[in-house]
């Protein structure tokens, strides 16, 4: 196993509710067996909690040459969880990895061993980070290879943004609140509002913590709501059933590939519908999640768009929608 | 595909409640793709609704050269589950064909293919018909090479039987009483007992529908309680939460390993126990089973012990304990 940290450079400094960024760092991490190469990544940013010196602390503890086959999966991420609790970035770079070495070892891309069909993939939203309404309109005019746009709201100009936005493009879109609003009776109301303007869901619309009032607003929500801040690893899903009417799974929260498998197949089991989000990464794990879409009803897989310097060749948005080749593993190739 | 008939010769009469059998009926299924053959089987225990009449007829509307890959096991499931309602042992044979081709397309088991350990299976029960307390002793004894004996309860002679037992064998013992207990608080002194008795979980206690009465036990009970009747597909796994202590998941019941899978995925995100079950069937849909098997707390994989005819060799009880090969798909191999 190698691994290296890495900065993302971004196109735009990224704003969402309290925090701005130009540079993002990742760690790429490489796992090899019988001279193949798995690889993997682990994105950071700053308000999950895990630094560059955390994951490669993490990633420095790790043995993997105790286990003498990679495909013994299940074992060998038992035995990445339980050397340290959190660090799921750092756990979903392993898994990712492991993941992309399974593939090759069985010649197939993952959706392929999961039986998935890769035309039945979603289209992807295109994130626009909070800006004043006039840049947030400039750049979904710039974003016109999206079919749909993914809008920050919860800063207090939600309608300035919206209008400002629906003066250049008349795309749907999905708005993400973060937490931003705080009384569940002006929520529902802006709800109604959006909907009118051709907003197709709602994430994270209160705080995380606020569950009664999110059930409430849930239950006489024009539009779906989505659980992001609120639902991080498999054990948060069955909190979600009755309170929100999906998930927003993305492979750092909740530690990688298996542990999202799972979590899709709780949330359906439990009749909420599956968001697959992703963070500011390279294609390496925007690929990597991209495998599960065909399980997902919304896609959110942007975060290799927003950068400058991509280290790999991998899943592609084409005419808006998640598009799945037939590479092995993951399906992205290193460009290092 | 092909399918023929096949009638299974029980070493035994088989009892349980309500129900008497010599023969049980099962029908054969080969997928071709590319000169692989994928074997499948569905088992016809009378009292899940299912003949040898329906399942010929569903298995005869089914036209798979519609799919031009039979990896594309979501897509065709979907196809298959659609045909009809219910069906769920016809669907399963598809199932079980279907993920034997993909391992051997593969040229993986499939517990390798869901990166499992084969070496973490559980130890599985041998199945002791309900029968006079006398006959039920010296099955018991003849059952030597299993380590864990599962009687079936529920017809008013139960201390007499697990009396009995005890003359012979100091082994665990699963109880499953098949919906016949009425009273939870004689339930509860029942279970109490049987716990003295050195029984170590009881399966479907009380009627199925008795949702209130079976939380109470379940939350009194010194045994985990283990849901069988109460729970057959995906969709009844969100309502055994804090019902039952687990649940009992049978390919027949719920259509097949992907459905398993799926509710071994739920449970374990409900915090239920998974146990593995069977049908009195060959060693074709027993091997598929355990592929499963590493996600099991409990096991009861002895179908294919109980008959004389077995036409597939498989999985292996090796001191009690399931035991898998390495070989592609479900691991079974036809002796015909």
């Amino acid at each position: 196993m190698r691994f290296r940290p890495y900065d993302l450079h971004l196109r735009h400094v990224f704003t969402i509710s309290g925090d701005s960024r130009a540079v993002s760092p990742v760690v790429l991490v490489e796992v090899g067996f019988e001279g193949l190469v798995g690889y993997g990544e682990a994105a950071l940013p700053p308000y999950l909690g895990e630094s560059l010196q955390s994951v490669l602390r993490f990633l420095k503890q790790l043995d993997l040459s105790r286990f003498h086959n990679p495909l013994l999966i299940h074992d060998i991420l038992e035995y990445v969880d339980r050397l340290a609790p959190g660090n799921f970035a750092a756990k979903a770079s392993i898994d990712i990895a492991l993941h992309d070495l399974a593939g090759k070892l069985m010649q197939q891309p993952c959706h392929r061993i999961w039986g998935l069909n890769p035309e039945r993939t979603p289209h992807s939203s295109f994130t626009i980070g909070i800006d004043s309404p006039a840049v947030v309109a400039r750049k979904s005019r710039e974003a016109a290879s999206s079919s749909i746009l993914k809008v920050k709201l919860g800063r207090g100009t939600d309608k300035e943004i919206i209008n400002a936005i629906r003066t250049v493009t008349a795309k749907p879109l999905y708005v993400d609140v973060n937490q931003g609003w705080t009384d569940k009776h002006e929520a529902l109301d802006m709800i109604h509002w959006l909907k009118d303007q051709g907003v197709v869901l709602v994430e994270q619309p209160m705080p995380a913590g606020a569950v009664e009032e999110m059930a409430w607003l849930t239950q006489h929500s024009p539009l779906p709501t989505v659980a992001d801040e609120a639902v991080q690893v498999v054990a948060d899903v069955k909190k979600m059933a009755g309170v929100y009417s999906g998930i927003n799974i993305k492979l750092m929260k909740c530690g990688g590939m298996r542990a999202a498998l799972k979590m899709a197949a709780i949330a359906r089991g439990l009749d909420l519908e599956v968001m697959l989000g992703c963070m500011v990464e390279t294609s390496c794990a925007v690929s990597a999640a991209a495998q599960l879409s065909p399980l997902a009803k919304w896609c959110d897989l942007d975060g290799n768009l927003l950068i400058t310097n991509d280290v790999f060749d991998g899943m592609k948005i084409v005419d808006g929608k998640v598009t799945l080749s037939e590479r092995p593993g993951i399906g992205a190739v290193p460009l290092f």
